[in-house]
């Protein structure tokens, strides 16, 4: 079913950005090899969705990496005595995990590595989450400028990493667009914080604002499942 | 203790190269808080060494951090089914991990970031293994680039990461002798690649060789411990 195909590792974590960035991946012809991480996150409907997903877009691969984030705190998202905020504030939000992207992409660098990939996509953008360090372009690009020192294929000369973040300057209405394009079925996706342990999202947390606000501005029915008694943003 | 030091994240496997590296951050005055990785290597005796030398050298705080690389396979010193070879090879080593470095040094970012230390130690040295793609000056130099684009400080304009790769050029009989000069008690430290669950070394791995190589040239006792039968290398 691969023959002949070239091999690329896809971050999925299970939410609507990552999703897409398969869907992608795929249409341009790679053999999608699939990793979530394990992360020490609030709620683990996300890894359930990533696996359901890797299955149904026919990933060559999934595989689930354990990863003591949690032990390093100062996050909302791995650390249980920050609140998830129900308003968006000013500047970095307290949702964001120090140098997570940075060790996710490292992971699957490593990963890259022994499969003999030379393409990661990564579903980072920057234009809703403008406040996250490690979704901007100069980023991605230093960090594919380093990969590109760190590993065999550097000393040895018999390939170059591309770090593909097809993503990083759509807003969520083209996601969704180009994703719905790609076959991709959004219901079966998670993006909130605080998802209950059903995948059901909160309404509340700048993710299921950004969410709903996307599938607003692409004029397509919004699929996503709310906890009872929800109101949807 | 650590009024008004500079906090340091210093990357502690156990081994001579980490142990000196701590050695030096504390003398130039920094606050020291140490990072093991437990990453399915085939012995845990480096762990435990980590944990004594921490303890010794005065480590404000010593964290262990889980990583599943073993999953990832691809190298003999995570992968039970590739043999720790006894002769130098041609080449990068079968002990390279992938993207090992790369993986320590951003989960170590995310540790600075939390503590509010701008800077990291790591005892990579590009002489004696100069077949690892991660232990070089360029990589490291990416590195940092990378991580002062990857953070909260970078958007904030708060501080500016140091990558500090203090024993990068020297040969191993260099790095002993400061070590010494530094009160390092290198009998406490753990090199070999497949040491026994006392911390016994093997004496044949490269890992072994370098070091006796290391304590002649330096003119120094070797105080390592060898496994019942060995002859030191």
């Amino acid at each position: 079913m691969s023959e002949g195909r070239s091999k690329a590792v896809v971050l999925l974590s299970g939410g609507l950005d990552s999703v897409t960035t398969l869907a992608i991946a795929r249409e341009q012809g790679f053999d999608c090899h699939t990793v979530s991480f394990d992360y020490g996150q609030r709620h683990t409907a996300e890894l359930s969705a990533s696996m359901d997903i890797a299955r149904a877009m026919g990933s060559a691969e999934h595989r689930i990496m354990r990863l003591g984030l949690g032990a390093l705190g100062g996050s909302a998202l791995t650390d249980d005595s920050i609140d998830v905020p129900d308003q968006p504030g000013e500047g970095i939000p307290v949702t964001y995990v120090p140098a997570r992207n940075t060790i996710f992409l490292s992971m699957a660098l490593g990963y890259a590595e022994v499969i003999g990939s030379f393409d990661i996509f990564v579903g980072v953008n920057a234009v809703d989450y403008s406040g996250y360090p490690d979704c901007r372009p100069e980023y991605i690009a230093a960090f594919e400028n380093m990969a590109n020192l760190a590993t065999r294929a550097a000393v040895e000369g018999t390939g170059r990493y591309t770090i593909h973040a097809p993503l990083i300057q759509w807003s969520k209405a083209e996601i969704i667009r180009r994703g719905i394009e790609l076959g991709v079925d959004y219901g079966q996706t998670v993006s909130c914080y605080q998802a209950d342990h059903h995948g059901r999202a909160c309404g509340r947390c700048d993710a299921c604002r950004f969410r709903a606000q996307g599938f607003r501005e692409a004029g397509v029915p919004d699929p996503t499942r709310y906890q009872d008694g929800v109101t949807p943003p």
